[in-house]
């Protein structure tokens, strides 16, 4: 009898495209929906087409941002002798949180994947080799993820790096294997962050 | 520094909106739709907008709708002389998934509940009684929940209607299909010994 409304249906199959939202949490949401005021809807829809519209990713760390460059690049109190490379802007947002960095980003949008079809080249790797090649930056903390593809990639920057003398440095262990950032608590990332080593 | 992404915040906190949707889910659902094409973000965006300009509920049984009657009300090949009274729409497709009635509906948008100070004025309980009013129906299956409330509000809906003579049914109690006796509660095994039919 669903199909009878097809903008419900609609909307269900649109919601169910989030991960981890079933068909069943969809209908659910969906009828939440219908019992909010229209003024709440508008609101939900306005937040999804801003987010679009008003976000890009920063053309010197690429990281998400309303402004270009972003207010981490420009922030004057920050370590240009140091860089810290993460894999995506939740990595980044988990060692901000910690508050144990206070240097550089670079985000690099994605993990090295041979399984994947992921190369260097689907990878923010080309604009950080410039950026190291300018001759600022003194150490690179390379905080991938502690999964395969993160350890692979950070052994893969490590040697493309190595002629250029820089000091480089990975996470501590303490994260526990297999972890992704992002899901990491705030301690356990700040323990990590003053305790790396070097690679 | 998500602080800094005042447009990413703001659909975080939209989301988290929803039940069952904490902070930590929000920004997950957040992220994942920033990695997705534009295009996705607009067609959620325009079923949102739609579900609110295109339903509505139906002004006899106060289904969801796109038209009014909707089309249970509608459709020629149902019996008028039964009706079944609901608390909600999900309650009305549920009895609809399982093939098993073919009268009309009445959906009550929710159940007494004197506690949240919710009275017969605030569901659709006058309508229901003008429809009976009219004398085509003759059986009333009250299909409220099996709760409190909705066993409070079946109470009151048969008290109410006495005077009518329609014949009033509820939705047997039982074991569950596919059950273990071992597992199912004691209230429920009391309650199909005393309704136990003849094989």
């Amino acid at each position: 009898m669903l199909n009878s409304i097809p903008s419900f249906t609609r909307l269900v199959s649109e919601l169910a495209k989030f991960p981890g939202i079933g068909n069943k949490t969809a209908t659910r949401l969906a009828f939440f929906l219908l019992r909010q005021p229209e003024a709440e809807t508008e609101a939900l829809a306005s937040a999804l087409l801003d987010l679009k519209r008003r976000t890009r990713f920063c053309s010197v760390c690429f990281h998400i941002t309303e402004e270009d460059p972003c207010q981490i690049c420009t922030d004057k109190g920050r370590d240009d002798t140091l860089i810290c490379v993460v894999e995506d802007p939740q990595a980044l947002l988990a060692i901000e949180r910690s508050r144990s960095f206070k240097g550089r980003y670079h985000v690099l949008h994605g993990a090295l994947s041979p399984l994947d079809g992921i190369g260097p080249a689907d990878l923010k790797v080309a604009p950080l080799i410039r950026r190291l090649e300018q001759g600022t930056i003194q150490e690179m903390l390379i905080a991938t993820n502690f999964t395969v593809e993160g350890d692979a990639t950070a052994l893969y920057l490590a040697k493309l790096t190595q002629h250029l003398g820089i000091k480089l440095t990975r996470l501590a262990y303490g994260i526990p294997m297999g972890s992704e950032l992002e899901y990491v608590d705030e301690a356990t990332v700040n323990r990590a962050v003053e305790g790396r080593r070097e690679l």
